[in-house]
């Protein structure tokens, strides 16, 4: 094998404070508002990418098995814009593998397509930009824009591809936010991220979710800034109740939580009414994020471990961003 | 006791398939949005009221207990309205029971302020047309509007008192639609509907909800006019899905939900998509009514019965308007 068509790289999932749910433009995935996520320690993609003359097709092994249907057709759509760019034209051999369950709403998505991103550019000969590679991922999977740059990251919106990039609001050093997330399933969601991005403007609620976007990502861009976890915990946690609402007012609805999910809401606005700065964040999927500092984050883990239906709680800290390991 | 200064009159409760939730003026508590419902059989309040020159205050019983603060004080002010309409200047001594539990979604509100109007007005010698009983209902609490005329309802809105009044739009034998009410909890709510309305504008979401309803209103008109369950269901839940939606993304966040809340709206569609006509709407509280044709109510009345943490299922069919019954 060559070492000069060849690569790998390393990305972590992101979990998003402030939401994007839904396309200004599905094919290019122009997300309809801007939104601000953290990248997570611990969990990762490893991905490998080499590019072979020999081949007569993309090779794609995913988590130990070769992928299939509609999940391999999109990472060989992937290489085909990543070969369109970089006027490489051979087949690539892609080994790629999260250390995390894919999609229970852990963004399994976000860190493969930037990791494949990184890998597959590196392996071309391509050296771009921060802001390019995240464009790239971008077209992957829109999550994945945000799991290229360093620690707290913005992920922009605009009318075209080269306005709609991610890039670092601040170090992966700058807080130690804690995210311990309370898996309550290891199921695949029955409806994926991409078909319900494109249900979310049957919702009557979707553009004012949207046009309110403004305020909440200003908000939170403080509040991190700041390191004031009690303004962020607010934002947060009405931003995802506005993207579950969207969900679930959509034809057809959808509606990702579980009864468990709901039992760690009240929980978790219980401790906060006892002075404990904890806030919740959920994703695509039925799984509760809790959000916390260092100081509390005992408590909080023991607290969640403890509610029935908890199967288990990942400690997730702010990470880098996507890096080539070799 | 003069017979010419005191009446009975009987009410029932309302489900709202349309949900009011806002309004355009809280004193006159104006509906932001109008709405739909259909009075409930079994459930009722019978009020007796009686003007007695020789009492000093109101003397007011609700439910056997002497009623106190804040609850007292909305009975007083709705009897001096009926006063000064009257002319009639005395105390009035009120008796009011229900037969069902205050606070738990079923809107207790709603057939109290309802059979209060139509006995005190009868008691005042005061003979008026039903829109105008229903205006005089709508000051006590806005859903009351809805629990004067007979079986399905709609509470208009409207910039002036004048209009918002509630009228029949077919009556309680027209089709034998069933709410299957899931009782989950009783006890009464942490935060009242008076509150839970004045915060409904403090929702990014409240304005879309209340603009899109013109749709909806009309979609649920024509289901009721041609006993249409599916296409009622589809409309039904959606709504109160909205405005769930509105409550959970007040400032501060009202969450009336509980994990069996989520469990049941999940049983249903699973039923749903199984062929079973069935479809869910939860007022302000945690409770789930499953409303049905006479032709599956044992299976469902069967099936939510089966769920952990459905403590009682109560079975209503559409009901008549407030009467005055002596």
């Amino acid at each position: 094998m060559d070492s000069r068509l060849s690569a790998t790289a390393r990305a972590h999932p992101n979990i998003a404070l402030i939401k994007y749910w839904g396309n200004r433009d599905e094919a290019l995935r122009l997300p309809a508002n801007a939104s601000i996520s953290f990248n997570l320690s611990g969990l990762e993609t490893i991905t490998s990418v080499a590019f072979e003359p020999r081949l007569t097709a993309d090779s794609l092994e995913i988590d130990g098995l070769p992928a299939q249907g509609a999940a391999a057709e999109r990472v060989v759509r992937h290489l085909d814009h990543i070969r369109a760019l970089s006027g490489q034209r051979a087949r690539a051999r892609v080994v790629s593998r999260s250390n995390f369950p894919a999609g229970t709403g852990i963004a399994s998505s976000a860190s493969a397509f930037a990791a494949l991103t990184v890998a597959a550019c590196a392996a071309c000969g391509l050296s771009l930009p921060e802001d390019h590679l995240s464009r790239i991922a971008r077209l992957g999977s829109g999550s994945a824009a945000r799991s290229i740059p360093d620690g707290f990251v913005a992920l922009e919106t605009g009318a075209r591809d080269e306005q709609a990039f991610a890039h670092s609001l601040a170090a992966h050093t700058h807080w130690d936010l804690v995210d311990c997330i309370a898996l309550v399933s290891r199921e695949p969601k029955s409806v994926g991220s991409s078909e319900g991005h494109r249900r979310a403007a049957t919702s009557p609620l979707q553009l004012a979710r949207v046009e309110d976007a403004p305020r909440r990502l200003e908000a939170c861009r403080r509040a991190i800034q700041e390191k004031d976890l009690l303004t962020l915990g607010e934002v947060v946690e009405q931003d995802c109740l506005l993207m579950h609402s969207v969900m679930m007012t959509s034809r057809p609805s959808l509606l990702y939580w579980l009864p468990v999910t709901v039992h760690i809401l009240h929980q978790v606005r219980e401790w906060r009414s006892h002075g404990l700065a904890a806030a919740c964040t959920i994703d695509a999927g039925p799984n509760v994020h809790c959000l916390c500092e260092a100081a509390s984050l005992e408590q909080v883990v023991s607290g969640l471990s403890h509610i029935p239906g908890v199967g288990e709680v990942i400690v997730c800290h702010p990470a880098p961003g996507a890096t080539r390991i070799s």
